[in-house]
């Protein structure tokens, strides 16, 4: 029987693509973790009734709201939950820290830098026991994870070099249409701020090092597309579609980073490579359930890539769910992070990546920008 | 909004691990897909009441039971869903038919080919609109389900060999316990009931050909291991720990299976290879979300195997999931079969795979222990 | 500057894609081994002048002739290399063997049982210092020649299971033409032969045991194909398109083995996977320079397949090569078998595999044969 | 019977592991091919005697000389073959071409910028009929050739991306030695020039587009290693170990190359990935017979990357060698070369790539080492 434990009550905001991940993480998270409180699928909040309505009864939300504020108003939400674009952000988070709820915010942390500096410092300044994280999800792959218990555990030695690449396909065709995502003044960024953020705080935390300094360049290959409400007409892009960069980190690694909608074949393809001074690490979340591992202290004649299957219980998460073999997906992510999440605030953590982090990789998708807007000057990030 | 529709009552009898996959089948699949009813998790069955209460707090099951009768005669309750194991099957499967409920029960369908033989029987004898299916889930699987797409749309051409294996490596340790699985009295069989059956069925299902004649060789590796109770103790091991035969389908193809317990360092590899007469097909369980396909009408010098990522929203059952590129995991499959059942059932449409089904596939891995039995001689299946 | 040595004339008989590959293994060997003994390219043999003479022309032999039988009574040569088709073996190496030259045959050894059983005595009865080998080349593949020393040493632990497959696809056009490789009467065989005796001669050569017995079956798909000569009439083809058998080896392991010309889209892959104790092993031969080997007593969350770049100095052959990491091919096998032969004939010692290693072979392909005659009834092959 | 054709007669310069390359090359290409003209390997040329005897023996060169000048002066040389290493080039090949040799020089053209562009200069300057070669022989691994020809088929339509890695990592042990390749005074460039050249030659090859502008950064990790002669002492690395720059190519694509030694487990990849607006190509040399393809226009649901085994007789060079699915090796580039240049001279062709194109690779190079040397500052180098 599972022991008795207090609920915590949340409330969702925004009900795209993200918060039907969301919602999965918090229904699925305590069938298979024994979490310390008992996540409660209170409210969803969208600006159009109709909509948000479907929603929470498609994905199991008990009430719902248009106004965003309701869930900083009600006094029985512990936990305020953000997916909505990220210009909206800001506001938000901090009314919601403010108001003492946890918050749990989608990346990019904002669309400014300013935003994220005002949300970070919000963050830092709640009171005891109210925290704030950023869903970097990825980190919660078990490959992942184990990537950097493996860096972490020094088997690859002192890392030197970092190759990441995060790679969709989705722009390929010059067709496609000019949706928000691909207007500064609604997405803010492009590949390089969906994508790249991926890139960089997974590197960050798998090599356990921060990014100091970039040089970048931006491209954008389709500078017009038909607009999605009619296509005969068509917009200016304002967004990149690719941005590649180089990188040195704060322990002395250098690395490659490539963010692009731009990698014809390449769906969902974030690939980071750390070589080290003892062995190296490949993972690719195309991959899900498999890491690779090079041991340069292995016997010289048996040296190779190991293809972990990260599903064995000893594996980061795994001990919860199938047994050796059995494949997780995406979306598990989403209840690894509704766990931590839980776990965290429960016990008087700060939940990991926190909005300090979120402002962090900022900083250095900030850099890159500047730096290709600067002939690819060296710019610090740290 | 979701459209109204009826609720669907499912009574889950067994709690062990197929017990977590039936239970997270049933709560997620009307979260993704529009079902033309609701399952309700109404009521879980185990034997000791302190372990099935438990479960049922944790998988969300509203009420529970000691007996399985109860699932039966319970007026409100739509649908039994059986996960015990193989020995107990016949006896609640047919009950529960009489009775008027649907069923679905897992796999092996019975321990015995009589009972297997009875319940097909049932099933055939029931009131229209009372439905029974076996649960081969892997049919379920996206890369499965479009590989029997291909193959059904004349991809491969004409079907003539196949290569299956469904291998894993729990018991290539010696020193692994002797628990009710490695004995024939409880288990039924060993690798060839528990693997050859998904190996068989999966087949049989892409191809959409039937084994007709086999030909095998069972083996037990290591004839005795520790008593699960006292490890200085040991116990016989009764099943096989591997078998492997060959095999004629009713469309022309030969084939050739493995099911093995002891193949080291894989942990749930199902592969299966179909050639035909003008391509191929590939698939690997560990390898979740990807289909290999071989076109042989392509231009000559751009032939090869194509790593077909089955993530895309016109592959089977992935509109309801993420954007492209995102992975699926082992429980998906028992998603896909909660909402396939509760479509056909609720449509008055027989449910696939069939108990006859189920019933055939045991058939043939009775002729492979006949053949292994009779110095390998070929026996037919059909 | 390499030391001194004496010559070692080679006559060559036969001159097919066989006598390519033959040729380039006599003229590279002693340009990157340091051998005891200088391979001279002394006599091409064809029975045609002007084909044995471009042939000669364009591989480099200093002299032809169109009677096989010049070789063998020609004093001046050392070495008979036969690679004619199987039917004339016997005849040309019992005599070659009683004229007192050492004898290189490719396989098969013939294309009788009764012929290899004459070969393999008159290799018995040679004089001292006269020796016979059988050219099964993959054994010098460096990957397949590390497979073998990883389970010599211990590595896989106890040999259990081994998956052997050697898939080709040139006849899945039922178009490809009746050449007299589909015909009984000069090939012997089929895929069964051609194919299944590498893939009995590796697994056997990897794992040290020898197969005990059989049960096999074979089939022909396409029974009918053009005539070469005239399109558009038809001949029977009377060998086997594929073969599939399972066996029982001499050290307590079971394998699975097919050999087939219809796996649309592999083009050259005989791959061998040995399952052991301790470990395992995996080999294709498409991946020329690669091994994987899956060590079972690694660290837990560490294993996995280990994807071996076998192209290190120590590795077997490597130190005459390139630095690591750069690829050999497919002749390079047979260089290696040259460099091998004259080795051993030159140091006195018998070169593997010997031809009673050959009629060994043939006597596991002929064991399927009959046990595909006899409703692939076992059958004893030791 | 091979046509009859004069000989073209070759002096080679250097003996390491080049040497043994280029005699390959020379030895083996017409023994497959059909050439205009029949190499001679005449003259092999060291400046020890000794050990330039010990090669010409063990590689078949009739006669040797330790002064270069030797080859340049007979009057009966045809072709200079140049494989000394980079700051002995120019003076040898301008020498050469003015007296009226053919030459192929390996890469890079020259240590130094100056030295590249005399060579270049003196290769346009020759009469008719006299031509210069640099030896960038991966041009000619098939599947590299095939991709080219891909791409000029417009399979992948516009080129947009490309990413280009060369990774080795003989350098991860900080115990490595401080050979001549680790001081700027023999090497001219670490990484970046041994590496990046042939990375950036080939992404211009295959994609048909040039270099145009570049920002790159430098790295040494291991600053001082152990003497050669003395492993107590240790002196300073003066060249890179890793190179990172980014680019925009004269035809649109942008590009991420990166050159490293210290790519620990990654023992000669060099991977190119070449994305366009109708598909996209991977090749990896670690991967010798197969190429990646991706094709945007086939199916939706049947879109992967196609791994073409790259050894059909249509593919390039591959009609003269085994049939197919048998897998050729690193030196069969050099076999190639040797072809192409032979028939190139004898037809009276420049063969390709000219200096001028050993030049333009140069520039690109000389660009990053200054943009690396500006703070990252975008260089062009067109």
């Amino acid at each position: 029987m599972p022991r008795p434990v207090p609920p915590l009550r949340i409330a969702l905001i925004g009900h795209g693509f993200m918060g039907a991940a969301h919602s999965q993480g918090w229904r699925v998270a305590p069938r298979f973790f024994d979490l310390s409180a008992r996540p409660e699928m209170t409210l969803l909040v969208g600006r159009q009734a109709a909509g948000v309505e479907a929603a929470a009864a498609r994905w199991g939300w008990a009430e719902t709201a248009t106004d965003w504020r309701a869930a900083i108003e009600r006094e029985d939400i512990d936990v305020v939950d953000i997916v909505t674009p990220g210009g909206s952000h800001a506001e938000m988070a901090i009314a919601a820290l403010q108001a003492g709820k946890h918050v749990l915010c989608e990346k990019p942390l904002a669309n400014t830098l300013e935003e994220a500096a005002a949300m970070a410092e919000a963050a830092e300044r709640t009171g005891a026991n109210v925290f704030a994280m950023i869903g970097f999800t990825y980190r919660r792959v078990p490959a992942a994870a184990f990537a950097r218990d493996l860096v972490r555990s020094g088997a690859v030695g002192e890392v030197r070099q970092v190759r990441a690449a995060y790679l969709q396909d989705w722009l390929y065709d010059a067709e496609a249409p000019l949706t928000w995502r691909l207007q500064k003044e609604h997405a803010g960024s492009g590949a390089l701020g969906d994508l790249g953020a991926h890139a960089v705080d997974l590197s960050q935390f798998i090599t356990g090092q921060k990014v100091a300094g970039v040089s970048g360049i931006l491209n954008t290959f389709v500078e017009e597309r038909p607009l999605p409400e009619s296509a005969s007409e068509r917009g200016r892009v304002s967004v990149d579609d690719a941005a590649l960069f180089t990188a040195r980190f704060d322990g002395g690694a250098i690395g490659s980073f490539e963010a692009t909608r731009m990698a014809t074949g390449r769906k969902n393809s974030l690939r980071i490579e750390v070589s080290g001074s003892l062995g190296a690490i490949a993972f690719d979340l195309e991959d899900y359930n498999s890491l690779g591992f090079y041991d340069a202290t292995a016997p010289g004649t048996r040296q190779g890539f190991t293809d972990i299957m990260v599903t064995e219980p000893e594996h980061p998460y795994m001990s919860a769910w199938w047994p050796t073999g059995h494949a997780l997906g995406y979306e598990h992510g989403f209840v690894h992070q509704a766990r931590d999440f839980v776990e965290a605030v429960t016990e008087g953590r700060q939940p990991e990546p926190s909005f300090a982090d979120g402002y962090q990789v900022q900083r250095v998708l900030d850099g890159v920008q500047r730096s290709a807007e600067h002939c690819s000057a060296w710019t610090a990030t740290g």
